[in-house]
This record gives C-alpha cells, structure tokens and sequence, in this order.
C-alpha cells in the first residue's frame, strides 16, 4: 500500500499543516536541513516527541569491528557507523510549569514550511496547555550554506489570550538515546554512549562541549550562543555539564508580548586536530557568524539558493506534484553536498543514519551527473574526496592481490567496510563508476586543472585495477569474470555489460587523459605500453549478446538461467525478494532487482541501436522487479529514450515522490539522495534526451501527455544554456553573459548557440518499437496520474 | 617442507620411540582411540605436558550465535561446537613427592605404540625424577568396541632401582582449560568452561560428574571405577567437587614390587533424559564393565577387531610404508564409526577439535563406500543417522523456499551451522552424495529393507530437491545453476559436472526405489508423474563439452575463465590459495583445490569414454593445487584408470601418509578421516580398478612398480571377495563358508566365483593416452618412493 503524501502540492515549498505523530521520523527526514558538512534533521525544537533524533557532521563516525561466521581472506575488519553527535538545535519551552510537548494539551494550529528558495524550515504552532494556556510558537532553523560550521535557530514565543510564565531551555546533548536502528546488538553497543566528556565550559549566555568517540578516536567540539530579545525581568541561567550544557531563560509575558532568541550552534570536529585547536575552531564561527547576525544569515542563505536554482532549476508547466517534487529533490541534493568539501556524499547525505551513513556508487552514477551540470563546483569537490582516498583504494587493491585502486564499495572515510563480498568487494563497477564521473566531470567543464591533477590519477589507477581484472580469452575479447553489476540479484557473474562497458570508458578516459598530459602521466609510470593495453582492452571489450534473439544479456549467462516465479511471488506477497529468499537462489535465475543493462542503455546509449535499446528494455522490464530505489529514474530515461512517454512518466513519479510519498517505507532512515537525483535525470537525459557522447551535448526533448511546457538549464563547459520544451516545439538559448557562441545538438543537428538568439526547432517523438512493456506481476509503476493525485488528495 | 615421519613403518603397529615435546599434539590425534561413540586424544595419561586436551562424545557439542557484518535471509543462526567434555584418563604420579612429567627429570627410555590389531594404546616409560629416582610406567589404554560407554585404563608403575614413595592420582576433571582453537574470541567463550556442574559424588572407588551444558543444554555423566592391585599398606582416599574427582592412592614400593591400577570410566550424555536416568545410566555401564574385568575388555578388542581385518585388510607386498599407512587408516577409520550408531561421522572423526566437530560430505563420498565394502553395519549407522535428520533437511528446505530435503553442509547434530552460503549451503551435493552413497550401500548389501526403510525417504526427498533446483532450458537439458561443486575454488556456478552427475544417480535411485517400494514411495505421496519427471531430468541432465578441445568442463563456464598465475603464487609461496586470495580472485579464474570434475570421472566413470577421462584428467591435473585433502585419494583412483601408473603411486602416498607425516601441518587438531578412507579407495578403486557400475562388482587391477603384490577383500552382498594381485596375474577368490556362487568382473569379462574355486587371470595393464599430466608449478605431488622413503629414514 502506498500512503498517500500529506504535503498539498506547491511550486517552492514543502508544507506541513497536521503534525501526524506516527509519521515523524518520515517528515524529520523530509525537514532535514544540511550543507553536506552538518545535517540535522527535522526534529521538533523541544526535542519531545521524536521519530530519531539526529544531528550528524559529515564523516564523523564510530567504528566497530566486523563480525563473520566463518572469515575469508580480504575481509574488511572494522566497520563505520555514522553518529548522532552533540544535539544543539533543542529549545524546550515550559508554559506556566508545563512542558510544551505536542503529545499532550491541544494542537490549536500546526504549521512547518521548508522553503525551498529560503533554505529554511519554518514553523508555527498555536498550543494550549494542558491547563488551558495558549500560546504561540514560531522557529525558523538553518543549516548555513555560507558558514559551514554554524546552525541558526531563531525562536519566538508569546501568550495568546492570558499573560504566562514562560522558560525556554536552549540546550547542547551529548549522547542522547537513539532508537536502535539494526537488530545487531554490537552495532547498538557502538553507537550508544560513543561520546566520551573531554571538556565542557561555559559563560554568560555560551557553553562548549567537546566528546571524543570511544573507537574511532574522533573529536567534536559543538557550542552554542544566544542573542535573546527579551524584556528586563528576564532572567537566565547557564548551567554547563559533561554530557549537556543548558541555557535556561524566564520571563512572564503578556499577551502581545513576545520572548525571542537566536540560537547560534558552532560545530568542529577533527581525527588529528589538538582539543584546543577544535576549541578556538568553533569559538570563532561562533564569533563570525554571531556577528553576522540572523537576518544576515538569512539573506546569506537566500542568496545562496537563488544562485543555485539560477543554473539548476526545472520548471514544469502541467504537474505541479512532479514540480514541486523536482524541486524538493534538487533542494536535498544541493544541500547534500555544497559544502561537503571533500568528504563523502552519503546515500542518505546527513538526513538520517541509513546504510550507516555509507558512500556507495549511487554518488557518482546518479548524484554527481546532476550536481556536474548544475552545481559543478559540488561535484569536483565529491571527485576530489574520492581523489584524497586514493592511497586507500591502492592499499585495499594490494589486499586483493590486484594493481591500481580499488575503492570501496560502502564507506564513510575511505576504508572498504562492506561486510558481504559478493555484494561489495565484487561490485567493481564502482571504480568505472567514479572514474567515469570525474570524466564526464571534465567533459562538462572542460577544466583540464582539475583532469590533471583528480581525474588523471583516478582513470589511471582504475584503468590498471581494469587490467589486472580482465584478461583476453580465446574469442580475442577482454573479459572481466566473476563480478557483481548494479543488479544485486545477480552476482559474482561473468562479463556483466554495465560494469564491461562502464570499465571500457574508463580505460578510454586513462588512455585519452594520458596521452593529454603526458607529464603527469609520466609522474604515475604511465608507459606507451600501458596505454596502449588500455585502448586494446576498450576496443575489444566483450558485450555479451545472443545473436538469435537479437538481445543484450546482462552478463554471458544471464538470458540461460530459469526465470523467476514472479505469479508465485506477487501471490505471496514476498517482496522485497531479498527478505524472502535467501540468495542463492535469487542469484540463478533471471530477476532484476534494479536498472543494470538498463542503466548500461542509458549511460553507454552510444554502443548500441535504438532497436537493441527497445528490445532490450522491453525484455529486461518483464524481469526487473525494482526492490532498490536506484531503479525507477533510471528506467523513465531509457523508457522515454524508445518512446514509451507513458511509462517513462509512471517511472519519473515514482522516482520524484520516493520520499515525499514515503514509498520505500523507510523515509524515517534518512532520503534516497539517488533517486532525488534520479528525478533530475528522468526529467532531463529522460523527457529532455539529453547526452553527452562524443564531447556532444545533445538534446531529444518530447514532453508526457499532459504537459504543458518544461524548461532547465544546464551549465555546459561554464556556459549556461537553457532547454524550453513545448508540446511541439524546443527552444535553446544561451542566457549567460559570455559572448562566444556554443554548439550543442538538437537530435543529430548541430545548433551554434549565439549568445541571446534563441533557437527554435520542432520535436521529434520516438516511436515506440514495441508495446508497451509489461513488469512482473504486480511490480508494474503506479500510473503517474494516480500517484501524484495522491498528493493533491 | 614435509616433516619426515617419527614412526618406523612396521605393518600392525604405530611405534613412537622417543617423545617429541613440540609435535605432542600430532600424536595426540595419530594415538587417539575412539570407538565411534566416545573419543578420547593420545593425551599422556598425567596430563601435562599436552598439545590439546581431548575427550569427546559423539555430538555432545556446545552451541553459540552465528554472526555476520551483514545479514542475510536463510543465513544459520546458530553455530555448534564439539566440546572437551569431563577427562577420565588423567592418572598422575608423584614419585618421591616429585610429580611425574616428562619435561623434567630424565627420559630413560619411551615407547608408545598403537597396536591396530589389539584396538590399544601401549605406554612403557622408564623415567628418572630430577632427584634419580627412577620408575618404569606401563599403561595400557582402550576404548571399548564392544562396551560402547567404556575407557579402560591398565596403568603399573615400579621403581627401578630404589625404594620409592608412589602416589597415584586418578581423576575425572572437567572444564580444563583448552587453548584456544580459533582467533574468534567468541568461540573460545562459548567453548570454555561450558560444563555447568550438577551433581558429582563419590564413595569408596568410585566417583560421578554430571553437568550440563550452558546453551546447547546438554547433559553429560562421567563416572570412574578402579580395581587396585597393591600391598595392604597402600592407602587410598577419594574426594570429590563439582568440576573433579580424584582418587589417590599412595604406597612405598620396592624395586621389583608394582602398583598396578584398572581404571574403569563411563561415560553417557542426552539432551533429553533425567539426571537420575543418566546417573543409572553409567553407573550400570561401570558395574557391566568391572563386572567383565580388565582381562575380558582386551580379549573382546582383539576380537572385534579381528572380525573387522578378516572383511577389511589390506595386505601390501613390496611397500612397508604403505602396508602401515593403509591399515592405519583403516583402523581409524573403523574407530570413527564402528560404535557411532546413527550419530554423524564427523570429518576428524573424535580425534580433534577440527571443523568444529562437524560432519561434511566426505563421510558420505570417502568414508561410506569403504564401510560399505569393509564393515557394512557401521556405514548403515551412518546413513541412518542421515535418516533421522530428515525433517530438519525437510525444514531447511523450506526454509530456502525448496521442496524436498536440504541436508546440512556442515553440522553436529542435523542443522546447517555453515556461515557462508557460496561455499555452504549453495554446495547442495551434499544430498546426492548421501542419497548415491545409500543407493549404493543397496546396491552392495542388497538391503530391501534398509531401501525401503531409509533409502526410500532420503532419494525421495533429495530427487524433490534436485527438481526444484533444476529446470529444463531452452536447449531441452535439465540444468542446475547456480551452485558450488566440491571443488571449493570455484563457486556458484551453472551445471557443475559433478553435482549434475550425481544428482542424476540420484534422481534414478528415487525413481528405481519408488518402483521396487510402491507402497512405501506412496506413502510418500510419490507418484507416477513425479517418477517420470525424476527419470526425464536424469536423461536429459546437462553435461557441459567442449566439442572443440574434446573437453569436459567442470561448469559451463569454467575453461572460458583466465587460468590462474601459477607460477606467481608459487614464486610468493602463497599456498593454500584461500589465505593469500580473496575469494572473488579464486572462484573467477581456472584454478582447482581439490578433484571435482575428476571425482566425477570416479564415481560416474560410466558416463564418459576413456579418452575422454585420460583428456580431462591430464587438463584438470594442470590446475589442481591440492589445497584440501579430499583430493590425492581421487587423483590416484582415475591416474590408475588411465594408465598414469606412477602418478597413481605418488598420490596413493600422499594420501595414505598425510596424517602418520603430517603432510598439511594440521593433524595436531585431528585426523582427515576422509583421506584415510581415501587410502583404501587409492588402493582398491585405483590400482584395484574396482567399480560398481549397473550393479556389476567389476575390477580392472594392475600393481604399481615395485610391489609384488596386493591382496583385499569386500564384502558384495554379504559375501566376502577376495582379490590378490601380483604383477601379472589377478587371484579372485571366495573366501566365505556359503555355497552359492557370485558374479564379479574382471575388466570386462563375467566371472562366477565359487566357494574355495580360486579364479586366475592375467592382468592388463592400462596403457596411458597422454603424456604424464604436469601439475601446477611446485604442487606435483612428491614422488611416493621419496615420501615412503622418509617414513624409514
């Protein structure tokens, strides 16, 4: 059962207007505010009640070691879970002696916007008491996308019809309970209480506390400080302990009158740093961003946003639901990851502590395609933390017994911490995956500094991970045996097309970055030889295909094994298949869990024939049963690609409402930053055709039925050009101030760009080759009209 | 480096001659006496110094929580662990105060011997305390093969020169401290101190212990009697506490004068029986075996043991070495499984700790078929115990959404306790190689009953499971994917020859039985349908070829894989693989641990030509690196089938001596009961050519260089064959009292044997179709004059 959205549709906000107490974790989630350096999630500001409390600082992590019934060889040892660290956005509220909690008394009023342009959460609740005694509460909260360490929080209070005796406690907690998020009780044992006291102070209004993690030996130091707007009888406290420090504010007010704070929250943390080092690090944001002041945060952030959504934003005439839902998704994309600054963008970015808080491929294959078009500077900064990990990547490739890097599959610093092989060392796409990201990075913006320097020794140290996976068998093809693809109900396969021809553009990028700075090259022991090897494998790369059908195996077996029972299945109930099967067998017969030779269509679109494509999606949609969210967007792409439009828009829904409409059924975990992403490339590289092959930026725009126009831009080698796609007609036109023309592609036309002289050109719909392809029983996508009604309901 | 070998080979005994402190725990596994049932290490009977303490009862195991970094639906829970249960064969000695050790003092003179017709342990020790006082210790030690809860001890001590004050101390102890067997600190917490005391008490001589174990709740009795022969001056006093029991007896004794002691020790466990019942229950097996006296328990050993040589011996002419090795092995093989009565054979028998205690396939594909031939009740035993498991096989199946049974990979006590399912669960071979090694103990015994009774339900259950697990293609074959073969390098693969193979012997072993049992196969709820379904997929089962190289492949894919860098690992001296390469690295490439493709050409040798088998031979001998011991025994069977004489040799000495040389540096955890077995399989299926193809005992035999002759018996249908080989001539004779004939083969020709009518043929000698296969750099196998030839220097 899908539940349907509480959120009423709306061009640039998320709103709230019921607070519905069962579903809190999921809308602390969606409210979550971030910079990809802190995250906090949206929780209420008195701390009570609660879904999962959360406050996270990226790559801030406890490790714990891994447990195995029987070891292997290779084995990751230590795992990282990401922690809730010190709480700073908690201002609890006593109304005459009671505690403002929305559990109990009457909810008069509830509102809470995420504004989208804004960068804030904003809320607003009138509450009577218990006893009777009404007020009103306005919050609005900020994670600073201008000061990376500081979190805002300004709180307004008064009485509504009779004067009240109010104290508000603004608090810093170290190692609150958290509601245990795995059924493994060592992983419990680690989080909980992983905060050890190293310092705590305070004065006048401020407090500090620092904690270093138990394991990981990781410092934090978190500090708060206030400017309150309060009348002379106003009288506060500082109290300052290990574990929690508290600023305790009383004033008896007057209806009219208001009591209002500005909560400055300073967050530091180090593995290497001294305590006093950390302390004077978050003492000074506090100063600066102090001195700041709100309103000048609030404009920072403003700004920043507009600045943003300028380059980034899509607009969809004829769906307000997918509008609003675009929108929602680049917010929390963007958020995720423009100040990460070389860390990790994790799956859930800092929303919640799903998987762990772990990095997967999905950054690189989905989140940073749209952040590289949109938000450029994010993405080089994502590429260049997975450059900083490289030493890592050779160690563990060392381990394996293999030359060159090997990244990991799940992680928060670096380290391999994937505690299942089959689905994480043998993954090895995920190499291809980065390198072929930082490649397309350098497509995009053409920034041969960054190539030099990230790109090439990333392509360089994957290419020979490549090489010393693969081998030429007797057929004169290069071969990559024994890996996992994107599709984790396949594994350990050999010659799995995505990761073949995914590893192919990756020994391209080295050979061809190579051969562009020789000298570098020359630095990392690149030999005429090597690159050669590398081209000779790339040309020769093996793609599994049965001649007889005229299809695409997803791997050299794959199209032999049994099919799944899919009637069988449905009549049961019993997906996600891999909570009811055990692997094995899941793994011998054919069922898709997600986009594998599907996504090997979109992203090496150009190795194949828009009739393999159809027949291909065609047959791969009958057995792909979308158990992981990394599916749908990518599914609307190639749908839109062989002309099923409707399809492709049934996918694009379900891809953009995946939080807002909590259709995973763990939204409280944190977001699926990769389908928010999805949403973005459903719209753009789906609906608008976009592709980058050849060094093209070309374009095969033809809209859903239904709507009336979209419009998006995309910064193609530091140029701004925008894409309006009408029902019949798409107009390109260059809208920054450069006067130098730029050529892109409508379809297979090259179009010269002059700055200010739009272009204007008929669409071409694709014709479907085929029907409309069918799923599995009961795993076909909810119509697209159906699931965003749900949301206008 | 192979050690060379302590023991000079003599035919009926294991001699040791000087003790050697560092490898104390090797002959602690190679002196081990067992009856099956209980099973106690060559530990010296004052207890220190030892290598690893051991008493053992058959499954008496503890039981712990199975982890892993990550879950995974069907993975077992629930580990099992053979436990060192209450030591009853500690007798120490103080000697003028002085305790009796052998690391102090002097070593006069030492002498163990393993007496394999006797079923002893012989101790003589002249010793010299660091005071020169010197005594002579006799002991003498069984496990009964005829009284299955006894250990009888005969131990006398003298001075030799000087009067001496002698205390003898005889124990029961439980919960001794065991080094730790595994780097996981949980199982060693599981594992110590895991005896919870529940009652002990004691009187006169006698003494008792019951405790019970903390999670696998189970309960175990251990009770000891003595019979002294000593002056009347000696004194004895008895105490007894929770965790021990200690009877001392002190005397002075003259030169020339004994202290002669019987010590008597019962032993009994169930997970289901009363305190008082287990109380009775040993203290009725002391009173019989006191009853019988030290005397009767020595004459009934001998006895049992004659019965067993006069089906079983293996007589050798012209290689002591071997003649040793061979009967070595049977006799523990024999001790393994003798008195087991439907309780698992576990792969190190009760020798050791190893593997946990558990039971694998090699009982079943090793070690039944020669119990089969050589001592039929016990390979019943053992299959009856694979019976009782059904419905948990039943139950697992179920749980991995199959039909039939799934019998556990590894287990103690009937459940799958295998943490890692590529190499676990996925090796489903497991339930052929029971159901074939049933069919096959019919197809020698002749058994209706046993068909019926226990056969019946395993080949039904198991062919329900093959038809769930395979599937007819498009190609019109049946095939399995997805599963691991014996050959543990290489995993989750498609149409693994030799699991294929099996599970067609299987597969028409249900359907032939189901015809000879109506009403017991209906009972079954087996019908005509189902039968024919079994019969269709065994004729059409998927046998992968290369028509090209005329190859058979181990799997579908197998000879498309790179072919491992042999040369590379054994420059880096990285054997075995599985600690030096990851798992992913060793499955993706040509690499073979241990015979599996070749195992198939043993056990279904009559499914191919043999060319095909000499081709296939020489092509997975290039590959095969021996990292396991389940692979010599089968190398020597099909180098002797194809005429690799000399190779054959070579192998049959590794395998026969890999205990007595300790040739994978682990016997110190117990014996490879399945490469014993694998002697005799070496010996009789190899240079014998024995085979039982379409219910013909055929035999193709042909003498190494060297030997003059060899001379073995089975028994085929209750009747006992003997067969003597020499050099050009085969002797085939029956040797029983009953008067009807029997039809053997001699290669291809019918022979009807008649009582006391000796048949003589000459022998024909093989004539190899290849060069002599290579083997992967520095994993030859060493010549076997070479390896004999250190057992006597």
């Amino acid at each position: 059962m899908i539940p349907s959205s509480q959120f009423v549709p709306e061009p640039w906000a998320v709103r709230e207007t019921a607070l519905n107490l069962t579903d809190l974790a999921q809308s602390e989630s969606l409210f979550a505010l971030s910079n990809g350096h802190i995250g906090i999630r949206g929780n209420l500001d008195e701390g009570d009640p609660y879904g999962l409390p959360g406050t996270y600082l990226n790559s801030f992590f406890e490790s714990r070691p891994l447990p195995y019934a029987e070891a292997g060889y290779g084995y990751p040892e230590t795992g990282q879970t990401i922690l809730n660290v010190t709480n700073g956005k908690l201002i609890r509220l006593l109304v005459d002696d009671e505690p403002f909690d929305m559990r109990y008394g009457e909810i008069v009023s509830h509102e809470r916007v995420l504004d989208l342009r804004e960068g804030v959460l904003r809320r607003e609740v009138v509450w009577a008491s218990p006893a009777g005694q009404r007020v009103r509460v306005r919050s609005t909260r900020l994670v600073s996308l201008t000061q990376r360490s500081i979190v805002g929080i300004h709180y307004e209070v008064e009485p509504v019809s009779a004067p009240a005796r109010l104290v508000l406690q603004s608090e810093l907690v170290a190692n609150e309970h958290v509601p245990a998020q795995s059924g493994d009780p060592r992983v419990a044992a680690a989080v909980q209480n992983a905060l050890q006291p190293q310092e705590h102070r305070g004065r006048g209004t401020r407090a500090l506390l620092i904690h270093r993690t138990r394991s990981s030996r990781l410092r934090v130091a978190a500090a708060m400080e206030h400017v309150l707007d309060a009348g002379d009888d106003c009288r506060t406290e500082l109290a300052v302990h290990q574990d929690w420090a508290r600023l305790m504010i009383g004033q008896e007010l007057q209806p009219g009158q208001k009591l209002s704070l500005t909560k400055i929250v300073a967050y530091g943390w180090s593995s290497q740093r001294s305590l006093p080092a950390l302390r004077d690090q978050v003492e000074a944001a506090l100063i600066a961003a102090s001195r700041a002041g709100w309103q000048q945060l609030i404009e920072d952030q403003r700004t920043a946003l507009r600045l943003f959504w300028e380059g980034a934003d899509v607009e969809i005439d004829g769906d307000l639901a997918v509008q609003q839902a675009v929108r929602f998704a680049l917010f929390h994309v963007f958020q995720a990851s423009t100040r990460a600054e070389q860390r990790a963008i994790p799956a859930k970015g800092l929303t919640g502590p799903g998987y762990d808080g772990h990095a997967f491929w999905d950054t690189e294959s989905f989140v940073l395609p749209v952040l590289t078009a949109t938000a450029p500077h994010a993405a080089a900064d994502a590429l260049k933390w997975r450059a900083t990990t490289l030493p890592l990547a050779v160690e563990r490739a060392e381990t394996l017994g293999l030359r060159g890097a090997a990244f990991p599959w799940r992680t928060i610093r670096g380290q391999e911490t994937s505690g299942y092989w089959p689905a994480g060392t043998a993954a090895f796409h995920v190499n291809a995956d980065v390198a072929v990201a930082a490649a397309r990075h350098v497509r995009w913006t053409a920034d041969a500094e960054f190539e030099r320097d990230y790109g090439l020794p990333i392509y360089v140290e994957t290419a020979r991970l490549w090489s010393a996976l693969g081998y030429t068998g007797r057929d004169g093809c290069f071969h990559i045996d024994g890996v996992t693809g994107p599709d984790e109900y396949s594994a350990i396969v050999d010659d799995n097309v995505y990761t073949n021809l995914m590893a192919r553009e990756n020994l391209l990028a080295a050979a061809d970055a190579a051969d562009r700075h020789p000298e570098a090259a020359e630095a990392l022991d690149v030999e005429a030889d090597e690159i050669h090897f590398w081209r000779r494998a790339a040309e020769t790369m093996s793609v599994p295909y049965d001649e007889d059908e005229r299809l695409l195996k997803q791997d050299k077996d794959f199209t032999d094994h049994d099919v799944w029972d899919f009637a069988a299945t449905a009549a049961a109930g019993a997906y996600p298949l891999l909570l009811h099967f055990p692997y094995f067998d899941i793994y011998r017969r054919q069922v898709v869990k997600q986009a594998d030779l599907v996504l090997a269509l979109h992203w090496a679109g150009d190795q194949f024939t828009l009739e393999q494509k159809a027949r291909a999606f065609a047959y791969y949609e009958s057995l792909t049963v979308r158990d992981s969210s990394l599916s749908a967007a990518t599914q609307a792409v190639v749908a839109a690609e062989v002309g099923q439009i409707d399809l492709a828009s049934d996918y694009l829904a379900e891809a953009a409402l995946i939080d807002l409409h909590d259709l995973q059924h763990n939204t409280r975990n944190g977001l699926h930053i990769a389908s928010l992403a999805g949403t973005w490339l459903a719209l753009v590289a789906g609906f608008g055709g976009m592709r980058d092959f050849d060094d093209r930026l070309s374009f095969h725009p033809q809209l859903p039925p239904g709507w009336d126009g979209m419009r998006f831009r995309v910064r193609w080698r530091g140029r701004l050009v925008q894409v309006g796609v009408s029902p019949h007609e798409v107009t390109y036109e260059l809208i920054d101030e450069e006067r130098t023309p730029v050529r892109v592609w409508d379809v297979d036309t090259a179009l010269e760009l002059e700055p200010g002289v739009p272009v204007t050109r008929p669409v071409h719909p694709v014709k479907a080759l085929t029907a409309r392809p069918r799923q599995p029983d009961g795993r076909a996508p909810l119509p697209a009209a159906e699931l965003t009604a749900r949301a206008t309901s």
